[in-house]
């Protein structure tokens, strides 16, 4: 791509440096900057500044968070003995939309992905071990996306924890409530019959 | 979407703003800020309001430029007298990469659209209206896209040039080249059949 302006061109750069966004959706997004009131690009850049200068994460669960201890840590009416080990926020997003859990979050910030070059030490792991060891939590419980680096996660940090006599779980596969069978993957179908559960446990949800 | 953090909160709501950019696809691209160097939001939040800010627009063509006269207009080999009307920047640079045109541009900037509330006093018009007056165009091209806006904008230009002696054209329209017909739209067809050309022609191009 040729530009006229070298602005244009900066500007079409670095923001198809975001993912998913090639330089033509790029340069659509930055003519429609150009469109509107100067206020709106300088309202998008202070709140890109602002968040990524002074983003904060809980010191308990490594949420993002305005303040020290997020909200979910620091509401007593949780279960802090119940940890959910997640990958990142929008994970803790639609777990806290479905207000079935009330336990706490532990927000890894990634999985363990040798290819892209995260290992244990890029990830929020050593401090969930920690809180197992001291005893405080009764049951960790696994909800990372069910692909190799999830699965891989899961299991270097249930070895490190196994020792403790804390409980695991994993969140439960199987067909969406409302799907039909015939569209469903086999893998799952084939977990969803492997993991049935007793009928009356069914009729409580 | 509730959020844990007013930041966090601020930049998804500003990022979605964007066309095409919904709340989830925001908090992703504002998650992969964080995960990134903080030079990276700096350099995009700067390259944005750098040409939000300092953008020029040539005083010829309008297009986007950092010089007053843009290379184009200030290249002494493209011909003056023929003048390339498009809606905006993205026109030019394709109408460039094909290196077939050797007049100018008259960027309008939009198209006439009353539902957006964009009229003409809101387009480039009338600086294209005084370059034929002034009687120093011998073509005006139309190479607007054929919607109903792209072709009222035609029309309405149209009526205001006509007067003035010069030659008016529109871009061809018809099977793209390697296109199949039985899969090309009637409309299209159609008018490719109606304006069709000498073979010889077509042995030139």
């Amino acid at each position: 791509m040729e530009f006229s302006s070298k602005l244009l061109e900066n500007a079409v750069r670095e923001m198809s440096q975001l993912p998913g966004i090639g330089k033509r959706t790029a340069l659509r997004l930055v003519l429609h900057l150009l469109r509107q009131p100067a206020e709106q690009t300088e309202r998008l850049a202070f709140a890109l500044r602002s968040l990524r200068n002074e983003v904060k994460y809980c010191r308990n669960c490594h949420n993002i968070s305005d303040t020290d201890l997020c909200e979910i840590c620091a509401n007593p009416k949780r279960d802090e003995s119940l940890v959910c080990v997640v990958e990142d926020i929008r994970d803790v997003m639609a777990i806290e939309n479905t207000s079935q859990y009330k336990g706490l979050y532990h927000v890894l910030g990634g999985k363990i992905s040798p290819l892209d070059g995260v290992g244990p030490n890029n990830l929020n792991i050593s401090t969930l071990i920690n809180k197992v060891k001291e005893g405080q939590v009764r049951e960790v419980i696994f909800a990372l996306s069910s692909t190799m680096e999830g699965d891989t996660t899961n299991f270097y940090i249930y070895k490190q924890i196994e020792a403790y006599g804390v409980t695991t779980s994993t969140i439960a596969r199987g067909i969406a409530v409302g799907d039909e069978l015939e569209y469903a993957d086999e893998i799952t179908l084939g977990r969803s019959i492997l993991h049935r559960i007793p009928f009356e446990n069914s009729l409580k949800g």
